[in-house]
């Protein structure tokens, strides 16, 4: 079994995990994602990070924003179509054993997409879960088709992004009082949502119907959260030509029940993977390559 | 001819015309608007900038978020449908002489929708220029369907917060350096984002196409305001099943631009009416009505 260090670097947050010899023996967080660096090097956090951990002996891995201008070294994009096997082939060194995995990009007129950290969790997802389709939602949703462990295109819906500046920005949160938890509003949110192309049209609704008494004021982030998503699902899926197979939602277990209700509610089947998990697998697969 | 004080009250600024015998005489601006009072109450702002202007001799007709529940007072909505020359009839009075126009609404399941000011407008557009379909771009662009003067029904797209929020406030605009008027990047916005519904997905790729060096850095702007516009002319015609008749926009000449250019793209003809003249024209009707 492998001992490897694996660092998942994104935009805000750093954590990192030192395997023995497959098992992991140690894990620690950092704020310090590549945009919130400070006045320090990202070597000089890479070291403060892993201060103590065998960095000379063991591969370290490191997936995310770290590969980006913004972060350690502008690491090329592998562009689509790609099979995840190349990645292991294609690292960036940084130090004498730590390497930063590429991210991905489509390049066409109709399509110009990027993505950075994804691409290792869906190498993970490929030996897990295997599917056609993967959604990996969050701040930039990623819809992923694939074909075996070769991945062909690739699409971004700005949803969780969308939703914050909606509810914290814009004129639809102004002045709404603390917001609860509510189902019932999801799914309503996910009905109308996903029955409708007019998305733009439907946002300032969300304010005019708690402004006319329609809509509860604390609910407005769950049905502003359905109609995003419900949108989106049956957007994406429409747009993939998703078969009646099922789709494969890595993430969290609170987002993921959100995709998967919506998708439910257009008639989908879908499985879940945990991010973390497709990560951990994703990273392994790729150390394993290195200590061969 | 009428002698008359028009005030147009909106969230974040204030312009006041002093007409004696239809001729204006004065014209003044105040940044205080209706979410920029400070510490003075509505009447005190009221007193100051129509300080020496006979307040208690002709009639003052004030229309705008005044009539908010965060303006002087909270004005009841007409609900749509509803025919424009019913509004003289239903101004609210807050002093001797001063009145305040009601918005619209519209409340039904699957629309719900709130105007406040744009009624003034349409008020002076259906008698300087009828059309069956007025759009008045702008931070919440309404979309208003029409027969003769009856508003029947009325929605909001909020393109310009949208632009704002996106271009300022999400990745999309990170680290852009200065932008640049580029007609080119408006047309190519226009193309893309009329002939495709997945507005959401669209986004994502504003970013990602310059990340790749695909898109000039400095037409950013431009591009996102034609794949906005572009979109919410090819959905909300669509959605208005607007005919071969022309369009009327309501709007400054800037924007109004961009919307015809748009329009045009789609092959709906239209034609512009100036908004201040509409606005301006639409008072004057209530003021002769409140003077016999």
């Amino acid at each position: 079994m492998t001992s490897y260090i694996a660092i998942d670097w994104g935009s805000t947050n750093l954590r990192a995990w030192h395997y023995q010899a497959g098992v992991c023996i140690d894990e620690r967080r950092s704020e310090a994602g590549v945009t919130r660096l400070g006045d320090r090097t990202p070597a000089e956090v890479f070291a403060s990070v892993t201060a103590g951990w065998p960095v000379n002996d063991v591969p370290v891995v490191m997936a995310g924003m770290v590969g980006s201008n913004a972060g350690w070294l502008s690491v090329p994009y592998l562009s689509c179509p790609v099979a995840l096997g190349e990645i292991a082939g294609r690292l960036t060194r940084v130090e004498e054993k730590a390497w930063i995995v590429p991210g991905l990009s489509v390049e066409r007129a109709d399509n110009y997409n990027v993505m950075r950290g994804e691409e290792t969790q869906l190498l993970g997802a490929v030996e897990l879960q295997p599917a056609p389709l993967y959604v990996m939602p969050g701040t930039h949703a990623k819809w992923v088709q694939m074909e075996q462990d070769r991945v062909l295109d690739f699409r971004t819906v700005m949803t969780g992004e969308l939703h914050h500046l909606l509810l914290k920005q814009s004129l639809i949160g102004a002045g709404l009082p603390e917001q609860q938890a509510n189902a019932a509003a999801f799914h309503e949110g996910v009905q109308v949502g996903s029955n409708d192309a007019s998305i733009l049209s439907r946002l300032f609704e969300v304010r005019a119907s708690h402004v006319l008494g329609a809509r509860d004021r604390r609910h407005i982030s769950d049905f502003l959260s359905g109609l995003l998503i419900g949108h989106e699902v049956a957007l994406m899926t429409q747009q993939a030509n998703a078969t009646s197979q099922p789709i494969t939602i890595i993430a969290g277990s609170a987002l993921a029940q959100r995709y998967q209700q919506a998708l439910q509610f257009i008639g989908m089947d879908s499985v879940t993977l945990e991010g973390d998990r497709a990560f951990q697998h994703g990273i392994r697969s790729i150390a394993n390559v290195l200590a061969n």
